[in-house]
């Protein structure tokens, strides 16, 4: 392409000028300049909904329907599962219905005035440590947990807006690929490790093959004489990785030469997820009526999940008050907020630093991750002004006695992925951003909680299908795991990228066991229950980590080539090119101009005979490759 | 890559020579000169076995050894499949035992003096439904039918000899990929059938969903409480599908970068049949050993299946006389010739006559198309001597009651893709031509007499799996499949081919539409079992179709494009390119010679400027890849 092609040999040549002397400061991190008090939330306000909500609200087709119907299918499984959860943790307190309300309020209500609406909100497992922490010191101190949760989410919005009017946010920006690569592959490992078989926790599709599953062991199912285990096994099985089969299948179509045109392909490839969870739904309920796979745990209707046994409502019927044939009532749905000691309210500051990390953190890798330059999102950022909006969302969600939400990593990418146009090697080209997705995705589960039986009809192996299929489509995304699969590769046969091009291959794999380091260490956190709330503190251990251990053991060019940002990468191989160029020139100044053919001939004359062209362009592909496949 | 580029635009210009008229007699099929008496059978001795026999039998490397285990998986099934269908049809005269032995016997005989050792010998559903018929017209006539058959089989003998004495067999070479690839399909999609599920008898996987299916009404299950047949349905599903993935996923790793050398890739693609039946093998028996998927028929001691009630051994035991405890003894492995009417051995000539004709077409077309010009043999063809040789071992087989063997399509194919080696898109490179691979696998077929009890560890499913992979893997090398898959894709996107860059898209599709009907007459021949011996006539008939039929349709060139050898095919495109060629230089001489830059004035001169070479080489990829992609 270039007349100008820099080999390996041309590498190799003593006497080139040092790959770290080439740019100066590479691979260093550099620091926002602080924004003045309160400009910062502004400024993202006027940047994002005040230039763009308008076309974000108005570009609806056919992938806005698409794209809504992927999300509201992928948030229906967690939201359902984290309701139960929250509903153990909490004596039902806080349930399903209320994790439902909770994700479709706030998911509205961010799609119309949130400032990053690419971001998917709910729960995390995070939160809901930090939840059972909270109830944890409400029951130690002889409180209920809904009020003194109440006061830990008012001051919750106390320090998050406080973060966001002096613009703490942008300490989050220091995060860099290293990072973000590190959080995102933790989280696709847990939904892979979700769908097909948790080793920590019975959910997954080989698990159900556990004689003495959960869902083997209901009421309904041991009473059922033709129930058996093996056979429901076997076929959810079938339903999950079925499931996972045909999206993949569908999607294939899409640079196929199959069908009449790009349309067609286009929107077999956008309704994917939605044919392929219609198609085994109808497998099961047409063909395997018969067999009880498991299905959602969806409330019967919609109403606090709290009953009480008296009007003081401080004990829980049936479970508290068994003689009593029905409840008083339910719980109202603003908490009781004085219903606590007169110091409670000053307490609740401490667990409320604890919340506030929290949403600092999830919030922000997440949002970090998300407008990684090479998704090439144009319409900006808003970290200071959507955490504070997160702070408003999860003070009112406190007061009715919902759940904390913040932004989930694996939607949210899972979203940016299916509104963006790719090229057939996977390289984004643009993202089609709007609200509309969010907005009718929630707005479609908000309506659920009116048909809640029809929620039933759906397996939640073929859900297990669909988040198992989300963790393997991110992973060609994540460098981290490209690398991580070079250890398995031939060297001569890397697939090129730029760090394989420039550095020594020892050097690679050198930096991909420490990020393994931390990985392991941030999954092992993860999955031990008892300190399963420093789950983000240690995810945010890694920034100075990068920026301050890493260039111990590797130079300033290596970091920049592996950890840096586009222009950065450019910028390195650009003077490297005009340091083997100018290497070159010197030599053509002594040797005489013969023809000489001799290949083997150090430098031929005739490298440098094309024109001076100002610089050989990158390969822009070669870049784009290493940077998002 | 050439100076001299065809365009899109060149092709339809006003003026050009009719593409009629370029090549004089394109598509003609052309009959060999015939050769004097006998000298057919002994230049393909001389060319075969006397020329490569020590090369064959000493080629032995890792590739020798994951064919040999290839082909033993393969030829299992079929084998005690035909052995119980020959068991049934025959009151237990022919049965698993007489087929593994003459499978067995006739592989290795065949192995070491055989002419075209790529060819894998067994039964065919043809020459099941032709013993049928002869075991009617010795019942008809009150005579055994064992004796008969014997008479038979040497009348075969001597029609088969005089055939290749006379070297009829050149009239088999008529046949075109044309016919070729009717035959081809139809033996792939009852790979396809037999495996996934066949509409018209009881086999494949999604069979098992059937309640009342075999399987699941032995004495053995019936009395089972434990026997569930949804979970065995299920079970199976899973190992059979699960072994055809497996397949193609080791088969994945031969053109990617894992693993530390090719040596390693090879290897597992080569190992790819056999590792994933191990692997899946060992998930039944390890896993799910209460499971009882369905396994193979196989027979309890080496012996004739024909237990006899009394000396004469005229009546089976036990269905013949039930009362009796033991069985007197069993029939002798020789066939008593003389047991029948002394009108016999005479009428024996007729049935004969329909015998001959299947080994004469079954084998012929087999070995037309393993020996087809791109797959690069070059070890030669033995037509005659490979039909007289046929004819022995059939007519031992008969002496003995052993069924009639000929040449089976896809192990061939199987076998010939797997000893190929082949570059990234599937061309054939060269074939590893060797005679051990045939008797390794069926001396292991032999030997698995002595060890029967381990067959039966084989779930069936897990067999029905491979033939999934046989099947599958065999499409895309069928230029009809491909073509067929073209009435589903978008014009423009057409995958680049000899006959879609030259001939107008609706005369291809009108071919293929031809080609449909024919392979649809065939396909319900086959398949009505009434007249289903009429199989290979029916395949036979397509070449005087494509003699006489097809070019009342179709011009010569486009006959030589779709249905030529690869050279009929480059000779065309060379004349086309010098018609075309030999048009603009007419063109140059009346235009004046001005540097002309606009591009879309007809012919510029620098498209002439070039050196005369004396023709555009065509790309080799583009041909090859027509011809078996």
């Amino acid at each position: 392409m270039s007349d100008f092609e820099i080999t390996k040999d041309d590498l190799n040549r003593p006497g080139l000028p040092a790959n770290e002397s080439l740019v100066e400061g590479a691979g260093k991190v550099k620091l926002d300049e602080p924004q003045s008090w309160g400009r910062g939330i502004i400024n993202d306000l006027r940047r994002t909904v005040g230039t763009h909500w308008f076309q974000e609200m108005t570009n609806f087709n056919q992938k806005t329907v698409a794209v809504s119907c992927l999300i509201f299918i992928s948030v229906i499984p967690p939201t359902l599962a984290f309701g139960a959860s929250y509903g153990k943790m909490s004596g039902q307190r806080v349930g399903a219905i209320e994790t439902i309300l909770a994700t479709s309020w706030v998911g509205v209500a961010y799609s119309l005035i949130g400032g990053m609406p690419m971001c998917v909100i709910g729960s995390t497992g995070p939160a809901l440590a930090l939840s059972t922490a909270v109830k944890n010191i409400a029951e130690g101190a002889g409180m209920d947990y809904l009020p003194f949760n109440g006061w830990v989410s008012i001051w919750l919005l106390g320090y998050c807006f406080t973060a966001a009017f002096f613009d703490l946010t942008r300490y989050v920006k220091l995060a860099t690929r290293f990072t973000d690569e590190i959080f995102a592959l933790l989280i696709v490992a847990i939904f892979v490790m979700d769908a097909v078989g948790d080793p920590f926790s019975p959910s997954g599709i080989l698990r159900y093959f556990q004689e003495d599953h959960r869902s083997h062991t209901t009421t309904e199912n041991e009473e059922n004489p033709d129930y058996e285990y093996l056979t429901v096994a076997l076929l959810s099985t079938i339903l999950g990785f079925g499931t996972t089969w045909l999206i993949f299948f569908f999607r294939g179509f899409k640079f196929s030469p199959f069908f009449c045109n790009d349309g067609v392909r286009t929107s077999i490839s956008d309704f994917s997820v939605t044919m392929s969870v219609l198609t085994w739904t109808l497998v099961k309920e047409l063909l395997f009526a018969d067999v009880p796979t498991e299905g959602l745990a969806v409330p019967d209707q919609f109403e606090p999940s709290f009953k009480c046994c008296t009007e003081a409502c401080d004990t829980y019927w049936p479970d508290e008050c068994m003689d009593q044939p029905e409840a008083y009532g339910t719980r109202s749905w603003f908490v009781p907020l004085f219903d606590v000691p007169g110091w409670a309210p000053f307490a609740a500051a401490g667990p409320a630093v604890m919340a506030f990390l929290l949403c600092y953190l999830d919030n922000g890798i997440t949002w970090h991750l998300i407008n990684h330059k090479h998704h090439r999102l144009t319409h900006g950022e808003a970290y200071n002004y959507d955490l504070m909006l997160n702070g408003c969302f999860n003070c009112v969600n406190g007061l009715m006695g919902l759940p904390w939400l913040v932004a989930t990593t694996v939607p949210c990418i899972i979203h940016l992925n299916s509104l963006a146009d790719k090229d057939a090697q996977g390289n984004f080209l643009s993202v089609q951003e709007t609200r509309l997705t969010l907005f009718f995705s929630h707005a479609l589960l908000g309506l659920t909680m009116l048909f809640l039986g029809l929620l039933k009809l759906l397996p939640l192996p073929v859900l297990y299908g669909v988040f198992l299929f989300m963790g393997l489509s991110s992973l060609p995304g994540i460098q981290f795991w490209n690398r991580f699969l070079l250890f398995f590769q031939q060297p001569s046969r890397y697939p090129e990228s730029v760090f394989v091009k420039y550095m020594e291959k020892n050097r690679i794999h050198k930096y991909t066991v420490i990020q393994i380091c931390f990985f392991c260490g941030v999954f092992v956190v993860m999955n031990i229950k008892a300190i399963s709330i420093a789950f983000p503190f240690m995810t945010f251990l890694c920034i100075p980590s990068r920026l301050f251990f890493l260039p111990k053991f590797f130079s300033g060019w290596e970091l920049a080539l592996l950890d840096g940002e586009e222009d950065q990468i450019n910028e390195w191989i650009q003077a490297k090119a005009d340091s083997i160029r100018g290497f070159k020139m010197s030599f053509v100044d002594i040797e005489d101009d013969s023809d000489d053919d001799d290949k083997s001939a150090a430098y031929t004359p005739n490298i440098i005979a094309g024109d001076m062209q100002p610089m050989p362009v990158v390969n822009k592909a070669e870049i784009s490759d290493d940077l998002s496949v």
